[in-house]
C-alpha cells in the first residue's frame, strides 16, 4: 500500500538479550521529499553487533536510540523522488536512514553508490562501516607492520573476515578465531587464513600456544570475555590489542567481565587501545577506495549474509547475529 | 660476628599474603672479594611492591626468586675491600645486592652515589628504581601534556608521590588517590596536589567526577582492582591509562580482577599500556639528573620512610608495604 511507512522503533530497553516485545512494528505516513531534500525505497539494512549498545541508556560514542523512535541502522536506499541537487531518481544512495522502508533525508551524510565497483550490500560491508573498521582499526590502531602474527576474534563475521584478509595482504600470519568448523573451514579454506581456532571445541589458550609460537604482535578483539584474556595470556613483546567490540559481552545482564590477564600489558610492555571508526571518516574514502582495488584483485573475498524479507524481519534478523548464525556481513533485503 | 653474612633466603613460595614462614634467615660465611670484585657492607635495603610479583612461579619481565635463594632487592652497600678499578673503601654504591648483610660483586649494574647530590636511600627512591619509573612511566608511556588532568592511585607511595609532583611541574592538574586522612593531607598539604582522594572513606567514582569534571587525561594506576575501574569511567577522550602495578591484587590467592570497565578504552579512543622501567636504563642517568634538579629547586619534595633495624626486620618491613603503613618511599636502614 503506498503513502504508508513501515518502521521498527524501539519499544523498551532490552535487559540481557533483545527479545521480540522490546520493538514495536508501526506504520507512519510516507512524507515526501522538501526543497533540497529526495525520498528512497529502503534496498538493503545493515546488521551490525554495535546496534545492541544503542539500545542501552548510557553515555556512549553516540546516544542511544530513544524509546519510540525508528531503531538506527545503516541502509541502502533507492531513490524514489528528488528535489535534491546530486540525486536522481533510481540512484542508490547508502546512510544512516534506519530500520524503515520509506525515508526521506536531506543527504548529509549519505554516499551515492556506484554498481560498477561493487554490488549495492557491500556499502554497507567491506566497502562501509564493517570494512573501515577493520581497515582502520587494523592498520592505525594496532599499526601493523608486515610479518607479525595477527590473532582476530569474531574471525567469520563482517569486521574479522576482513580483519584476517587486510592482515594477509599486509604479508602477516594470521589466526582467526570463530564458532564451529563450517567458519573455521571457511576462514582456512577460502579467506586464506593460515591457522582457525574453534573456540567452541578447542582451548582458546592451548591453540593460542600452537599457532602463535612466537607470541601475538596484534590482537583484534571483537568478543570480549574469555577469548580476551587467552589473547593476553599470549602477547608478544610489545604488542597492540584492538578493542573493537565484545559481542560476548553486550547482551550481559550482570557486570561486564574484565580481562582478569590484563597485568599481562605490563609484562609483555603492550598497549590496549579502543576506536570509533567515525574519527576516521575524513579517510573513508580513500581506504574505501583501497579495499574497491583488492576485492578487484581477488585478494580480498567479500562474504556476505543476506536475509530476504521485510522490516518486520528486522528482530529475528538481529538476534542470528547475536548468536553467530552468519558468516560475513549480516543483511536484510527487504524483497 | 664478622665472617659471616646474614641472609634472607625465600623458603616458601608465599600463597596469598606473605608470611613469616616463607623466609629463612640463614646465615653463610662472608666471601672475600676476588679479581676485579668489591666487597661491602649493606647500609639500606628497598622494598618495594614488585617484590611480591618475584616470589611467584611464573614468566615475567624477571625470573622468579628461587627457593632457598637470597630475596632479590635493591641495596645501598659501603665499600669495605676492593679489588675493583672503580671503588674504593669507604665509597657508597646501588645495586641488586639482595637481602643480606654483606655482598660480593663485580661491580655490573652498580652506580656510585654522590652524596653530595642526595642522600643514599634516595638513591633507591626517587632517583632510583621509583623515580625512574615515575619519571618514564608519566612522561613517555602517559605521554603527558601541560594542562592535562593526571590521577595517580597509590598516590602516597614511592612512585605515586613523585607521579604526582613531577606532573605538577610539568603546568597540570594533579589528583591522588590514598588510603587515609593523614596520606591524603599530605599530597594536598605538602606535595601540592590539587586534590586527594581517599578511597577507604569516600566514593571514589564519585569524588573523581568532583575532582575532574571534564574527565581524566592520565591515569598511571599502581593499585588495579575496583579504584583501576572507577578511573576508566572517567576516562577523557584519547586517554591514556599507564600499568604501572596492582598492589591490590598481588596477594590474591584467586584470579585477578580484571577491569570491568575497560570498554571505556573504546567509547573515549583510549589506550592502556604496560611498561618495565628497565626498557629505559640507557636513559636512567638523563632522568636522575633532571629529578635531582627538581629535587634541588625544592619542586620535588622526597618522602621516605625509614624503618631502622636488620634484615632480620625484612618480612616484617615487607608486610608494612602491603598493608600500606608507609608514606613515600619505604627503606630499611641496617644499623
Amino acid at each position: 500500500m503506498p503513502g504508508t511507512n513501515r518502521q521498527i522503533r524501539l519499544a523498551a530497553r532490552p535487559v540481557g538479550e533483545v527479545k521480540p516485545e522490546d520493538w514495536e512494528h508501526a506504520e507512519a505516513p510516507a512524507a515526501e521529499p522538501g526543497e533540497g531534500e529526495f525520498a528512497g525505497r529502503t534496498r538493503f539494512v545493515s546488521l551490525d553487533p554495535a546496534m545492541r549498545g544503542w539500545l542501552d541508556d548510557r553515555p556512549s560514542y553516540l546516544p542511544p536510540v530513544g524509546l519510540g523512535e525508528v531503531m538506527r541502522a545503516g541502509s541502502v536506499v533507492e531513490v524514489t523522488a528528488s528535489n535534491h541537487p546530486r540525486y536522481q531518481v533510481g540512484d542508490l544512495v547508502v546512510g544512516t536512514f534506519g530500520v524503515q522502508e520509506q525515508v526521506v533525508s536531506d543527504g548529509r551524510g549519505t554516499v551515492r553508490i556506484d554498481a560498477s565497483v561493487a554490488p549495492p550490500s557491500t556499502y554497507l560491508g567491506a566497502l562501509g562501516m564493517p570494512g573501515m573498521t577493520a581497515y582502520f582499526g587494523l592498520l592505525e590502531v594496532g599499526a601493523l607492520k608486515e610479518g607479525e602474527t595477527v590473532v582476530v576474534s569474531g574471525a567469520a563475521g563482517a569486521v574479522g573476515s576482513l580483519v584476517g584478509q587486510i592482515a594477509k595482504v599486509k604479508g602477516c600470519r594470521v589466526v582467526g578465531i570463530a564458532g564451529g568448523p563450517e567458519k573455521c573451514a571457511l576462514l582456512t579454506d577460502e579467506l586464506g587464513f593460515d591457522a582457525a581456532i574453534d573456540y567452541r571445541s578447542e582451548d582458546v589458550r592451548k591453540a593460542l600456544r600452537t599457532h602463535c609460537p612466537d607470541g601475538i604482535d596484534v590482537y583484534f578483539d571483537n568478543v570480549g570475555g574469555d577469548i580476551l584474556d587467552a589473547a593476553l595470556a599470549r602477547l608478544a613483546m610489545h604488542a597492540r590489542v584492538v578493542i573493537c567490540g565484545a559481542i560476548s559481552q553486550y547482551n550481559a545482564e550482570s557486570k561486564v567481565t574484565g580481562p582478569s590477564n590484563y597485568l599481562s600489558l605490563l609484562v609483555r610492555r603492550a598497549r590496549m587501545e579502543g576506536f570509533v571508526v567515525f574519527d576516521y571518516a575524513a579517510r573513508y574514502k580513500a581506504a574505501a577506495a583501497e579495499m574497491a582495488g583488492w576485492i578487484a584483485d581477488g585478494r580480498i573475498t567479500v562474504k556476505e549474509h543476506v536475509v530476504r524479507g521485510t522490516v518486520d524481519d528486522f528482530p529475528a534478523t538481529l538476534q542470528m547475529l547475536f548468536r553467530g548464525e552468519n558468516v560475513g556481513k549480516l543483511v536484510l533485503e527487504l524483497v
